[in-house]
């Protein structure tokens, strides 16, 4: 849920001068994201989301994030397109914030993602991997392997009070990801933070779920492409009782096989991968669980959710043994 | 920020085949409202408000608010409309809550409502009251002076921790106001919550706002059309550092008195109006305040601001007192 600043109409008012998309029709915070401020806006030259970048996006990135997204969309990615003023400038600036206007991408994500929907979002993410070439500029990924360490030492003042012994657990977990982590895999440009709720879907004319666009890429990075689709694996093929469902696991790296083919190399280090995409979660659900205020207007994500899955993806060196 | 009711695509999409609204093009969560759950709804038909209707309303009620709304449109007045399915049933069920669908309305609410925004409100709650007419079913106003001793009575436990004497205070200032409440003014059916937020503005070719609709109509009832006027008073008239913006209050005022004049009767009764409507308000957001959950996704408001107002308005024993 999401609009942590309120834009005067004023405000609202000088900043839409700036740009060539008629008059304002309408204008209404978005309960969606958790990271920015994103408003529907509505003039009378179509539906555009606007969004205020707050404190946890680096405002030196954007230009990255906003050049990547035009990119992936002049490529034939559906993803939201930066829209520039009248100056040809599409960063702006809002209520103190740095601030954007995209193109609004029709679609509805997922609250249950069901197999049906796990080969077309493989399919799409390997399109996104595909579309990314080119696009010289690169973004370490700042929630990365080399970031994990640091991470679990910010929660470590509170980590045992959501599970005894948590803290130890993770210290093994870590050691042992970070010493069979991948060198040599193909890298490019990653969504890193493919969720449900950052795919939108439309039914198609044979009454099965299309993905209409991919949303959100502001953890988008440059990194191991198998990696993002093991953070994918981690968010769509757990059920509600964290069963892992082998069904959707195939779907979605079949989808994927379809447009760009995992290499046996990429499967072979799935396991870690995997255990990897799962911490990377944990650690950051676990440092917001600790330090979320209570008046906040989040949601806070439970991190033992990831520490099942991490648990599960541990207990298996080969991807067989996973039954993908 | 009103999300409370996560509705899975294959609810959605079967909601949907119950009208005849054409193809599913967005649903997005809205982030405003604190009592329902409100979605964007797109579809190739239009654009379109979704609400799913939680706890604090009763169903028994829907039927009312929704044959209101209809009635207020149909007499000219920009409000939500709700649709009917096609079965021509406007009330239906989604996600086990009430549900409807209503008409989009165009327009933006003032984060920081102004003079200009005064007149114009004023005109459209006497519009209101004026096509209020002629509906014959009433509804009691459960926040009305009959409800204010018992919800005191359950701010009682807490509300000292809010501020010391509060309660013993309120125990005087809500005596003081029963004793003195009008029993013979015009009654009718009334908003009675049209804060800033359930106000759409569009800016009219002579670039001043004009009030494009009236949204929310969740609390409306059947009470003294001049308490009405009060509440607005309290909601609109108040800079953020409390201070009472007289040249607001006239000019709210005045373009009530543009379509329905207010009589001498209820100009002498507006402090005590004033006063209960303050209260109204202090004892609901003292309750939440009180029993709100640390995890809840709304902001609580500040109790606090109304205890302000009522102090002022209680300063005075007449309108002029007020500068108006």
């Amino acid at each position: 849920m999401a609009v942590y600043t309120e834009v005067s109409d004023e405000a609202l008012r000088a900043f839409l001068s700036g740009y060539d998309l008629g008059d304002l029709v309408a204008f209404r915070g978005i309960a969606e994201g958790v990271e920015n401020s994103n408003y529907g806006l509505k003039t009378t030259g179509g539906d555009f989301i606007l969004t205020l970048y707050e404190r946890r996006v680096d405002p030196a990135e954007l230009p990255w994030f906003l050049g990547l997204m035009r990119h992936l969309a002049a490529r034939g990615l559906a993803c939201p397109q930066p829209v520039a003023g009248t100056d040809g400038e599409a960063l702006r600036e809002l209520a103190g914030r740095p601030a954007a206007i995209c193109t609004f991408l029709p679609g509805v994500w997922p609250r249950r993602p069901s197999v049906a929907h796990c080969g077309p979002l493989g399919e799409a993410l390997a399109a996104l991997h595909a579309a990314g070439e080119g696009f010289a500029a690169e973004r370490a990924n700042s929630l990365g392997p080399p970031g994990w360490a640091p991470l679990l030492e910010r929660c470590r003042p509170n980590g045992d009070t959501v599970q005894p012994g948590l803290c130890a657990e993770l210290d093994g977990q870590l050691a042992a990801i970070l010493q069979d982590w991948p060198q040599d895999l193909p890298r490019g440009h990653i969504h890193a933070d493919l969720f449900p709720d950052n795919v939108f879907f439309l039914q198609g004319p044979d009454r099965r779920p299309r993905v209409s666009g991919l949303i959100d890429f502001y953890f988008a990075c440059t990194d191991i492409l198998a990696y993002d689709v093991a953070i994918c694996l981690n968010a769509w093929c757990f059920e509600p009782d964290l069963a892992f469902n082998v069904t959707k696991a195939r779907a979605l790296l079949a989808g994927y096989n379809r447009v760009r083919s995992l290499s046996a190399a990429e499967m072979a280090a799935l396991p870690v991968l995997l255990r990897g995409a799962a911490l990377r979660f944990l650690l950051t659900r676990l440092y917001d669980w600790a330090n979320t205020p209570a008046g906040a207007m989040v949601t806070r994500k439970d991190p033992i959710e990831y520490l099942r899955r991490l648990r599960f993806f541990a207990a298996a060196k080969e991807v067989s043994a996973y039954g993908i």
